[in-house]
């Protein structure tokens, strides 16, 4: 039997750390879980699946998020949300072999052998170049805001639900500068570390066959 | 002729990021710098070496700085060193491929090309491990005063001279939580990553013979 082994990615918006994220999932012919655990989320709790997008990586607002109907759950959609997919990581990461981005997932899994904790960001500057690529995003200075926005979002979120600091190694193993060796040089790196670390990690693909 | 290559290495107290520093100059047959540009520094500015060792990688500090005497120089002990040593690494950066630790080198380097700006950190309770094996400090509780204190004061330094956040990933290129792979295991990973960065590079030791 191939050993589990569960990559978490944290990133700055613009750093390309979803795309490494999916990017290393394929090399490494293993589950990619980011927003698709909503959906899992979503059927495991019984909440509507659309609040539970709006709630989706947003620190619960004691004035603004949804409330569920009183009875015997509380907490906010947000809260719920968290503690949903913080039991399903917990299950698919003793399950199988993933790479799981955003959702606190470094937080969730400390106790947890075999993983390997990455932090993707870049300079400023090539970030907003992605994110007025991608985006379609035509000024320097609107690219800016959503940033600033966005990882304004993750940091709240990030530091509502754990102890830890957002945007650093706090609960890290590596961080990397994506632009340093390129989106798919970054992958490599990671699919190289993985095999460095766990020398007996054999894809499932291959085992399967 | 080969590409001159700089790695600066900034760490946390216990990390063994000087011995990593070390360890990957020695395996890539490249200079090392650490408190070794004092002595340079000493030569260069005439002052008295002993004065600057005890201003190393310090902030400079109104109150209890020592002053020189006045005259054509200005600035306390503490500026003069990083000025002088700041022109001596820039200098170094152009003349041969090295590692430097410490003293803002990455700050100091950030218009230079062929750098990998590293940060070496780790958990506390292995750097608690490390102190106490290394200094001979018998307590854990010791140790972590001793962590704490030189963490202050590196983190007072790099903030007082660059308007860069000590400790995490600002103006780095990569960092790396040492116990992850280990002291020799970080030191193969850099020694990696520098000849997939740069292919052309050759060991100056090699260009010689």
């Amino acid at each position: 039997m191939s050993r589990n082994i569960v990559i978490t990615i944290g990133r700055e918006f613009g750093s390309g750390g979803r795309e490494i994220g999916q990017k290393v999932a394929k090399a490494l012919g293993i589950s990619f879980y980011d927003k698709n655990l909503i959906d899992i989320a979503a059927k495991k709790s019984g909440i509507n699946s659309d609040l539970l997008y709006q709630a989706d990586e947003k620190a619960s607002n004691p004035f603004f998020s949804a409330y569920l109907p009183t009875g015997t759950d509380y907490g906010t959609v947000n809260d719920r949300l968290f503690w949903t997919q913080s039991s399903i990581i917990k299950d698919l990461a003793s399950k199988e072999s993933c790479v799981i981005v955003g959702r606190c997932s470094d937080y969730v899994l400390e106790d947890f052998d075999n993983c390997m904790h990455i932090y993707i960001f870049a300079p400023l500057a090539k970030r907003i170049e992605r994110i007025k690529d991608r985006y379609l995003i035509e000024s320097d200075a609107a690219a800016r805001k959503e940033i600033a926005r966005t990882d304004k979002i993750r940091r709240s979120y990030y530091q509502y639900y754990t102890d830890r600091k957002w945007g650093g190694v706090d609960g890290k193993t590596m961080a990397i500068d994506s632009s340093f060796y390129g989106v798919d040089g970054t992958v490599d790196l990671i699919v190289n570390m993985v095999h460095k670390k766990w020398p007996d990690f054999v894809s499932p693909e291959k085992t399967e066959e």
